[in-house]
Formats: structure tokens, sequence, C-alpha cells
């Protein structure tokens, strides 16, 4: 019997993204896997034909109401809610159904970040979907529920990590990380407006205002014993889909640009999603889009002192609904790459 | 054994878009395809990870030149190459290839266009790779060769097909169809650059200048008896990928928004790749970025006294790529679904 | 003593952009001009620095309530308000004052017209600004009261005016122009978002629809006693500013393109405003960023009995505030291009 | 009688802006300065009209060659040629001329640096065009030749020069700068086509390959006797103009969000081209397209401990040909801010 998935808030960018995932999935081209109910709120009773044009095979679907009787009975639920609403609808569901939440909610582990940062109390923390992490893959394999990462965090994580964890730099790092405004999602807002984001760049949330700080800051943690900083500059750019992440960081003497590639080469040889580049070759968002892929390159800049990484991802992919499929899989033991395309949609 | 397949001009936009199709082909996973030699000109000798870093999977094979025993031995050539070259090419290949070529070369039946168009002498012509034309799915399956439309002419096609087929209008159409900049090709040109077209628009090869426009006119000849008329003014704009073709012509009179859209839905009933939109939604390209699909309206202004029909696609899958695979699919015997995916990379 | 100038709705983009330009005008480098109340409604006590970044000049101004008694005693009032407000405000204001409105409120002339479009009672109709039609300077100069025009209708009555003028067509026209997302003015919107917008081209307001198609009819049947009609379609392309109108209409027989070249150039050769380019040059949006110019080609496709006129303008500028400002130069017996750039900001 | 000007390299976007602020420069209306021999070399023999179609006011003007003898006779000659040709051009014209050299030839003093990253003979160095370094307007005043500085190590001093001079950081500094693509000049190059650039992030010349480099390096050293270091990653992002620097650098303690605006907004006070923002806002590159300004912010990160400094310039602009206008006027002793338009040309 196929085993059939929700999606809650799947109006969103995030939702629409899984959704085109999961219409690519071999299982649900052999049927092993069926795409149960869609819910939203302002938008339920609408067909998706007018509000995702871009799935035609679901186009005489009806979003529903958001509400854990509709969500109950599925295998697996996928959440893109806005933050501070997963718990509630988590509480409803049944141990055994497969639970992955896109939104901050289970992401933080440390109950005070979570307050400063989002306003609210606590609702606890969930394995951490970032396979890649060391130890990750594993905790994701053995629980039925997954908090995604945030996209910022992922990019910067992918980036940072292998530098972290061998020691390559002091881990005092300054990230700036260019994204496009899908990121910000789908919610009418003057500021990200067309004509507001069109030909325009500017910096948001900055000097440590941005709520995916602390995250990327738990993060890279986990690779060190060495205490951890992290000054994060969000960058808006005119584009959709696509955040370069930019991290610099005190190099540790004697530390190369080919020892440097050398460590990433080797700490993600066995990554099926993370490609160290040639060297020479600077990732490109472009390169990404609508994949799981993350893309990375690492330098020693040895006159100013400085180790260089950087990394692309599709924030709607790997750095949301791709991370949720990815760890869907790993839960329900399946080929970790099914149905995550690694063919970027360019140019 | 495995079929083997080779892309000649494998590094331009059509080359690098069927590759991404191959590498998602549900027969390449089952290991049935097998990727063979990738020819570019300028380009030979250099990896696929320096030209093309968006299929990290091919990321160590080397291009190499486009010759015809460098391609003979593949059992499918696609030829990705500049206008001109593919004849050549073809008379060195067995009849038993299956040759499907993305350039103009055997487009067009009327020597006289060709030589006007193109200034060249008519190779000839062969069967023309828009399945959704009535006969043209039956000719495909039953050649070895196969001449895929321009982008243009498949979304001003698709378009005015129903109607013209139908007699809802009088076959003397306005076409104006805006692209991205993809359409015109990886090759330098100053006047492609970015900052000539970003944050700007403007028609080009007006007036019957386009090459597209014989085209679109043999296409539409094949639905009616009635003489056929088209103005063609192509728009270049600023996105990548994506064409919204516009056609407005002279209404029958009686035929309203109703009857129009029941003859398009009509039409198109059983085609995978077409979707005529429900009424009151117009189409959108990004809504198609990645896909094989065509979404289509129509309307009749009847203040105006016109037909108006909108359609869009991405100009590198079914305006190019998508085309491509879908008739070897026919050609082979196999799905023609397969490996096309219809849900796009939105936003 | 200084005249000084009040702008009602200034927090939008007309009225952000009369600013920009109103800075720029050689009479208020000399002080014969003086900016006064900048009024908003949702915006009223914030700071044009928060608001409008784009005018450090006037950064620690005061956004004010649109209220009679704040723009009273102004010599000059611009009024970009939303549609269906202008009437009530100029009520109040004495007959002597400059009034200038760019929203849609008297426009029309028929009645009729107006209640379908609006759906409101109709106030009336002003002098209409587009001083390049026969008499329109004129009015101009001798009213104190200015319709401005609607950016599509300025693109399309510039660009088919001398051929519906000069009989080089049949008066029965398709209308396409692509416009960027500016136009749409500056409201929260999920479908004007930058995701949404970006990357995407799409038609709207279709059929007949658009409320700038009686407007545009309206203006043609002023230079011809033949009957017209106008088909309109606009679209939304990814770029801020700019429209490129395309027209087509079946071509008066014996009419070439060095003829209707010929009319053209000479139908604009004392207009400051309008450039008939020389022939085999396309108008590109980008060239005219920022200034009052409308770029014009026009062409005969004889093969398919059509008249090609394409116009390009600021949608921003020649499109509404500088329509704006021109008005207010005659009005008052200025010179009609001070403070208005012909120069674009380009690429 | 009029002063004379020149434009060599006219036909690249430097030269094209540089016309575009002559045409709006008050001593251009009142007929004191005259525009003079336009070249260029490819171009030589073409109207503006094709070459330039922003500049309708100049349609009719012919590209000449560059050549001294051409541009000899003139009382100011701008250089917008590639770099390492200024030298030769320069030597052939009269101290007396005033020459404002848009190429890098003149702006390294240290010979060994200019051979490192440009891989030719040094040329020597004139007076540095950015007149808010303390000292450079007094010896721009002085001299008749004047080089015009890189666009990013404009955006970059500006950003950095409080905070170096007035010691609130460590100088070692961490500079991202995102920038569009107009940057790169109009040469064809795959890598910078519409379709390679839009929709698409990358950094470029990473890790100390970037030529503005040691130019940023030279700049701080002038404000500071600490040994300066300088991290600089350049970015590409999918707009025409603008860039968007990001500065972080270790805070010196005790230092705040608040002292570091004052100490910004004091260092600023009385310049006409930067302007501070009020706390809270971030500058956004829109705002300055097509003006001579500088948006500045800065803030105190205290948790990572570092000083985020970002600033905007349109790289055309203030970047290249605005500066050169502004040296222009100061070398002239004219009004430093004539012709150079502070609002801009947003949305």
């Amino acid at each position: 019997m196929a085993l059939t998935i929700a999606v809650a808030g799947a109006t969103g960018y995030a939702g629409g993204e899984i959704l085109r995932l999961l219409l690519g999935h071999p299982k649900y081209a052999s049927g092993e896997i069926e795409i149960g109910a869609l819910t939203g709120n302002s938008n339920a009773g609408q067909s998706v034909a007018a509000l995702m044009p871009h799935l035609p095979a679901l186009a005489d679907r009806v979003i529903r109401e958001t509400r854990p009787d509709i969500l109950a009975g599925h295998d697996v639920v996928f959440l893109g809610l806005p933050h501070g609403y997963s718990a509630e609808i988590v509480r409803a569901l049944p141990d055994s159904t497969l639970v992955i939440d896109c939104a901050a909610d289970f992401r933080l582990r440390d109950a005070e970040d979570w307050r400063r940062y989002y306003g609210q109390d606590h609702a606890g923390s969930w394995p951490y979907g970032i396979p890649e992490m060391p130890g990750h893959r594993e905790q994701i394999a053995a629980s039925r529920r997954v908090a995604i990462p945030g996209c910022f965090p992922t990019g910067a994580t992918l980036a940072a990590l292998p530098a972290v964890s061998a020691g390559l730099v002091t881990p005092d790092l300054s990230v700036v990380s260019v994204t496009g405004v899908s990121g910000a999602g789908k919610k009418a807002n003057v500021s990200l407006l067309g004509a507001e984001t069109m030909g325009s760049i500017k910096a948001y949330n900055t000097a440590g205002r941005h709520r995916h700080n602390p995250e990327i800051v738990q993060n890279l943690r986990e690779a060190t014993d060495t205490p951890v900083s992290v000054s994060f500059t969000p960058v808006l750019a005119p584009l959709s889909r696509g955040i370069l992440t930019t991290i610099t960081a005190p190099l540790t003497p004697g530390v190369t640009t080919e020892t440097a590639h050398e460590a990433y080469a080797s700490y993600y040889a066995d990554e099926p999603f993370v490609w160290v580049m040639p060297g020479g070759l600077q990732p490109q968002t472009q390169n990404v889009v609508g994949t799981n892929m993350c893309h990375v390159q690492v330098e020693a800049d040895e006159l100013a002192g400085k180790l260089l990484a950087t990394a692309v991802i599709d924030n709607l992919t790997k750095g949301t609904a791709g991370a949720a499929v990815q760890c869907m899989n790993i839960a329900l033991g399946w080929e970790e790459t099914s149905g995550l395309p690694t063919a970027g949609v360019a140019p």
C-alpha cells in the first residue's frame, strides 16, 4: 500500500518546492508514495491551479485548512508553516508519523537563544537536518522528527565545517551571505516588491540581528572546542533562488590553498550533495538552481592572512525542501539521493 | 546492453539542457542509457567542470572535437550545432542512428524560404518535432531523423493551432513573443551582455526578418486551407529562460471566450505537455521553467474583434532540449513523457 | 518670491519621481521654486529618509496627511493619489492653483467609459497631458488643471499617432505593451513580489479589461475619422522601469518602410521629447530610463501586410512624472524642456 | 569662449556616463562648455545614435579614432581607455590640458604593486580622485592631472575611512563588495552574457587577486599608522549598476553603534556626496543609481566583536564618471556639486 504524504503550508515557497520534488520522486512514479492533504490557511478552498500553477499535475487539488485532523492519518507530514505553529500541530500527531518541520521551531537547542531571537517559549529541539554534519545522518535515520535548518545556516555550515573542524582557521568568522528574494517567503510586503528588489542590493538584519545567526554558531560549535564567533551579514540581491555564502576567517599559519582544498575534498569525499569544485573555479548560484547540491570552494589569502570559503545552494532546495526530502529518504531507509536533482537548471 | 547517446555541441545551452534531462531520465538511473561522446569545437579538451558546472555528475568528462568519427558508433546523436553544420555530420552517420537535430537545417520544407532566411543551399527536410501537431507524432515514431523546431515556432504554433484549425479566427496573425536571453545562445556578443539586457526590453529582427517567421507560417498552413499571414515581432526581455507568446487575430463572428476555451481544451485533451489553463488564469513563464510544458490561455476580445491566445514555454526545454528528448522517447518507442519534468522550478 | 509646490501622494512611485525631477529643475537650484508640503496617508509622520532614501536632499522632511488645508496655499499641487480621490481634493483648492493630476480621474471624456472601467461616478475631464497631440499643448498652456495620461496610453499614442493620422494603416490596432513592475505602484501584493516577477513574464488584464484601453482609443479617435479599434495586451516583465509598446495594424497599400519613416520623422520633427530613431535601430527601454524621452521606430512588413511601430518610454518619467513636470512647465509659461533629462541612465 | 571637452573611449560605459553627466551640467546648458571630440577605436566611424542611443542629443555625432592629434586642442580630456593606454596619450597632450583618467594607470604609487597586478611598467601616479580623503581635494584643485579611483576602492574607502581613521577598529578588514555587471565594461565575454549573469551570483578574482585590492590598502594606509590588512572578495550580482560594500573588522573595545555612528556622521558632516544614513536604515543600491552619492551605515556587533560598515554607490557615477566630473569641477574651480545628481533613479 502506498505511503501517504501531507504538506501543511503547501502554498508557500517551501511547500511548493516539496511538492515539485515529490512529483519527480521515483517512488511517486512507481505509486509507492501518494500525495495526500495539502493545507494552507488564507488560501483554503482555492485550487492548486490558481495558487501554484507550476504544478499542473495537481491542478485540480483544493487547498484545505491546516488542522491536525486533516493532517492525521498520513505517514509523512511536511510542515511549511510560519515559525511558532509547528509545536501545536505536532502534539496532535502520533509518534509514528514522520514529521519534517521546515520552520525554526525545533532547530535551536538553547532555550535562551530561542527566546532572544524568536520571542516565544522554546518548544524543544529535534534532530537537525544537515546529514552532512558528523553524526546527524544517524540521528535522522533513528527519529520520526526532523528539524530542517534555515537556508543561511545550511550554506554557512557546509562552507565552514571542514575549516573549523580541521583547524584551518581560528573560528572567528565573517559570514556574508547574498540571497535571492524567495528566501523571504510569499508574503505581501512593500520592501519585497519587484520594484524594490530588482536592480538593487542591500544588507538587512545586520550586526547579529538575523535569526539564523545563533543557528550558525550552534552548528559550528559541534566541530570545535575553540570558542566560535560569527559576524553574519545577510544581503538581498535581485534573483529569485540562490545563496552565495562567503566566509573569511583568520588563517592558521602554514595552511595554503592546496592543503585547505585537500582538507575540504577529503571531508566531503563521500557526500553526494556537496561538490568541492576543482581549484580555480568559483561556485555560481545558477548551477545549483533546482538541485539539492552545494558547490564549495576554498582558498588561502596568505597576504591578508585569511581563509576564504565560498558556497552556493538553492535556498528553496538544499536550503529547505530538498533537505526535507533528503531527510525523509534517510528516515524512511530509502536511497538518500532519490528524487533529488543534482543537475542545475542553468542558465 | 545500454544504448549510447552522444551530444554534439554539448557545451551550448541546448546541449547542456539535453544533458540535464538525460541525467534525470529514468533509463539513465536504470543503466539502460549511457552518455557517450560530448563534443564542442572551441572548447575541445576542456572539462565539463569548467564549462558546465551545473552538471557535476559529468564533471570529469572532457569535451572532444565535433567529428563524425567521434560521433559514430552511438545509438542516438543529438546535434546542438550552429545552423549549417548538421548536414555534413549526418552524411557520415549510419541510417540506423537516431539523429535529433536542434539546428534549423532540416526544419523548412521550402528550399526558397531556406535560402532567403539562411543564405545557404537547402539540405532538405526531416520529420518536424512538434508531436502535438496532427500526424507528427506518427512521423517521428517512424523515422531515425527528427528536426527540432525553433523555440518561437513551438510557442506560436501551440498557441495558434486550435484557433486556426477550428476556424476561430481568420489566419492573419500578429504574433509578439517575449523571450529570455538564453534563446540567443552562448556566444560572446556585446548586445547580449548582462549590462545591455538587464533592466531593458527591445524588439529585434522585426517586420519579417526573423528566421523563425517562415517556420511559423509553415506550421499553421498544415492546419488550414485559408491563406496564412504572420506578422512576427520577437522581443528580448531580462530573464534567462522563458517565452511568452501573444497572438491576436481577427475573431470569427460568434466565437466567444467560452467556445474558444472549449475548442482549445478539447484540442489538447490528450496532450501530456500542453495545459490549457482554467479560464481567468494567464500563463506565466516561471511556472514552466525547467519543464517540457506549454501553458495556454485563450480569450475573445469581442469589442476589438480579436481572439487573444497566450502561451508560455521554457525556450531551452519544450523549446529545444525537452522537445528533443520527447522526440527521442517517441522514436525509440519509450514512454513519451519519460524524463521530462512537468513541475516548474518556480518561483 | 518663490513659487511653492506641494506633492500629494508623495511617497508613491509617481510622487517620488516628481520630487527627483523637481530637485534637478534649474528653477529649484535658482530658488525660484520651493518644495512645500509632501503628503501621504498611511505614511504620515514618517521621514523622507525612511520612506524615500533616494532623495537625501529632503531626508529630514516629514510626510504629512493628504488634506485640502495642508495642500492649500501652494501655487502648484501635484496629485499622485489612487484613482477616485482627486476630485474631492481639487474641489477645496482655488481655481488659480495649478493642479496636475497623475491619477485617472479626469482623463476620460466619456462618462460611460469611466463607469465601465472604474466603477464610479465620472468627475469630468481636464486638458489631457500629452503635449505632442495636436492642440493639446495649447490647451495645457491655457488651463490650471491637467490630467496626466496613463503610462500605457502615452507609449501607445506616441507610437501610433503619425500612422493613424497620416492614414498609413487601417486603425485596427493590436497593441502589446511590455512593462516593468514599477507601473503597478508601491503596494503590497503577492503577485508583485520580487520572487513572483523576477525571471518571469505574463500578460494580465487582457482582452479589453485594462483601464488604459479606452484611453488609447480616445486618443487615437482625435487623429482620424475612421472607426478605431484597439486590442490591448499588457505584459509584465522583470525590470523596474520602462515600457516597450509594439503596435501592428493593417498596412495601407503602397506604404513602405521609407515612406512610413518619413511620415514619423516629419510628424515629430519639432518635438523635443520624441526621437524617431534612424532606420535599422530598434528602441530599447534602458536608453530612456530616467528621461522624458520617447524613442520610436516604424517599419512596413509588406509580406504580412502590417505596419509595425515600436516605442519606449520610462513609465515613471515620460509615462507619469516627467509628463507632469513638462505640463507644469507649459502651464507656467516656462521653457518646456526645463528640468527634464533626455540622456538615459544606461546601461 | 566655451571650454571644450573631449572624451577618449567615449563608447564604453564610463565614457557614456561622462557624456550623460556633461549634457546635464549647468555649464553645458549655459554654453560655457562644449563637447568636442568623442573617440573610440573599434567603433570609429559609427554614429552615437547606433552606439549610445541613450544620448539622443548627440545622435548625429560620429566617433573618431583615439589619437593624440584628435584629442589635442581641448581644454579638458577625459580618458576612458583600457588600462595601459593612457600614458602614451597623455605624453602628447600639453601640461595645461586638464586630463582626467578613468583607467588604473596612475592610481598606484607603488611601482611593485603596479607590476604585480597589471604586469606592465609603472607610468607613475597622479593626484587620486577621492576628494573626500583628507588633503585630496586640495591636491586635485592644484593639478591638471587626476587619476579616478576604481569603483570598488571608492566604496570600500568611503565605508572604512572614518573607522580606520578614528581607530574604531583594528585595520584588519574583510571587505565583500557586491557589484552590478556594468563594472566589467562593455566587452564581449561569454561569462558576462545576460544568460550567465541574470539569476546568478558568484565571487571572482578572490583571495587577493583583484586589481583593486592594493588600491584599497593604499587608501587606508593614509588614515592610520597601524599596519593595514584587507581581505577583498568581489561578488557579481544580477543588476546593471550599483555596488554594496560590506566591511567587517575587529571592534575596538568600548566602541558602540552610537559612538561609531557619531564618528561617521561627524567625519562626513561637510561632504555633499556622502550621506551617513540615520541609525536603523541600511543603504540600498537603487537609491544611488545615476547619482554621485555614497550612502553609508555603521554598526557595532558587540557579540561578534566586529564593526560592520556598509556603503552603496553607483559604480558608473560616484564609482567612475561622477567622480571624474566632480574632480573636473574642483580642478576648474567650479562649484564641486555642479551637474552631479544626488536624487537616485529609484525604483
